[in-house]
């Protein structure tokens, strides 16, 4: 394969469809028609082999897949609609056209099912392969949600359950069968972005602030609270958890809740809303058919403090996402 | 170096001043309030260590630098004027925090002199050194200018000098003496965005189509003309060449036509123009500061050719930009 070739497929298979596209992939730049009075959201992220994912339990077709989800993810938590991306590659020569056609498929589907459009590429030859994904989005200056604007006695909520992809990466990583525990797995290996309620809770304006969880519950809620000189409590009986969760964590002798708390790559919404806003906040939920759930409460000041049924508080550190290596 | 210390000494290092940057580093994404009635352009390039670079021969701040300019020369292939940059780093553990406020100068640098800002970042770790950079721009619908375009009798102009770069390549990757070849040598770890002049001819409507010289002058005139049914002839004694460059590719035994033609990383802007447009495109010269030859002209179809000074044809291959590995 000549990147040549490589690039021509890709051109092909992205042909943009939609006249703001004035020119996608095959020029110097895409150029973008933006519509007025709207402010442009840009985020970057890479998924790197040996580090995000392994190339033995994740197919390109995943992968692909997966860096658009993850992508995306950082769009939603602006509140922010994603419009396009932009792709840099980087993969061995040998055998790499059916890796990038594998690739590809997947990053196709990831753009067709949450509406964005592929507008640049760019592939590198690599011995560690890794993947980079820009994504832009657009959102009104009002409605724009920043991980700053909690305030002392907002309600924290977070959207779907918590752990799943940590106990998916656990499961996979042990080299253990996955009868059973798909649903697991699939939450680790394809995210899915919660682009429709960040949208709903950024246009309704009752999110004072939010961030996807990616790092972790634990390390992601301190970025809302403890670096602007809040602090936060949350029950753990309150942590929206999968059927299933607590018992096949126990039986891989695994800490459910440290999962929870602090496994990261969730890519769940977290925000924080005042007391006022509950109904609508379950009317979004409602309206999304994603659930919402009512975790703890913004604090004053102090550490970001989690409590068992009892009332004990329970102590994790901050390991946040785990890397493969 | 945690990646959130890094992340911390980059959100400081590269605070976004302009008032347009809502949102710089730090949150999911950034938030940018764009004019009313302009394309946004958009671009993503990577140096991979290997393949693009080796960090023998170049310093992580050099690297940070020329990852800017390469960005921002696809920006200003289109006749835009970038503004934003996003960066996704991979790079080693060990030592990296070093590494990466070394690189951070150089970023820096580059965007101080280009006045683009640096508004979203990424770290990974990787065992592969690479550096993914995005670049926004912004442009007027009516002035961009793309590959597409060109018209049987235009003039074939292109910036600066050719070739310069590939000797510069052949002498670092010769392990000679860089003695006297500073010149050649800084234009591969430094290239020059020609950013202002790829603006002016966008703005007074002079280029039919245009690129910048990235894969050599061979395979990017193909681009221009034979990929969309034209072709072009080009005289090798109008070819835009260095003091002393003749003599130093003589002196290492290297064809100097071969690596003005096909040696790569010029970063030149290659534009066709129609005829009438002489005395504009030498304005726009001269108002630069920056050299612009003419150097053949786009026929009806056929190959890019290629003629010496007694009107023989002479052949290259398309082999353009040679990867280190």
């Amino acid at each position: 394969m000549s990147e040549e070739d490589a690039l021509r497929f890709l051109a092909g298979r992205f042909k943009a469809t939609q006249k703001e596209v004035l020119t996608g992939i095959g020029d110097d730049s895409a150029v973008l028609e933006l519509r007025d009075k709207t402010c442009l959201v840009a985020s970057t992220d890479t998924l790197v082999e040996g580090v995000h994912f392994r190339l033995e339990t994740q197919t390109p077709s995943q992968l692909g897949k997966k860096a658009v989800c993850v992508a995306l993810s950082d769009i939603g938590a602006m509140g922010a609609v994603p419009r396009y991306l932009l792709c840099s590659l980087g993969c061995r020569s040998a055998g790499s056209m059916e890796f990038i056609e594998d690739l590809s498929q997947g990053v196709e589907d990831g753009c067709r099912e949450f509406e964005v459009c592929l507008v640049g590429g760019n592939l590198s030859e690599s011995q560690t392969v890794f993947i980079s994904m820009t994504a832009l989005g657009e959102v009104s200056r009002d409605n724009v949600v920043l991980r700053s604007g909690a305030a002392e006695g907002d309600d924290i909520y977070v959207t779907g359950t918590l752990g799943d992809s940590a106990l998916g990466l656990r499961i996979l990583s042990g080299g253990l069968g996955v009868g059973g525990c798909e649903g697991f797995v699939s939450r680790h290996i394809e995210p899915t972005p919660r682009l429709e309620v960040g949208r709903m809770v950024a246009e309704r304006g009752v999110a004072s602030s939010m961030i996807d969880v990616s790092d972790g519950l634990f390390r992601d809620l301190e970025k809302l609270t403890s670096e602007h000189g809040l602090g936060a409590e949350v029950s753990l009986a309150d942590l929206p958890l999968s059927p299933g969760f607590l018992s096949l964590s126990g039986r891989l002798s695994e800490d459910a809740y440290r999962l929870a708390v602090s496994g990261g790559e969730d890519y769940e919404l977290l925000f924080t809303s005042s007391a006022g806003n509950r109904a609508v906040v379950e009317d979004v939920s409602r309206l999304c058919g994603v659930a919402v759930s009512k975790i703890g409460s913004v604090t004053g000041g102090g550490r970001v403090k989690f409590f068992d049924e009892g009332g004990g508080e329970i102590f994790y550190d901050t390991g946040g996402f785990e890397h493969f290596c």
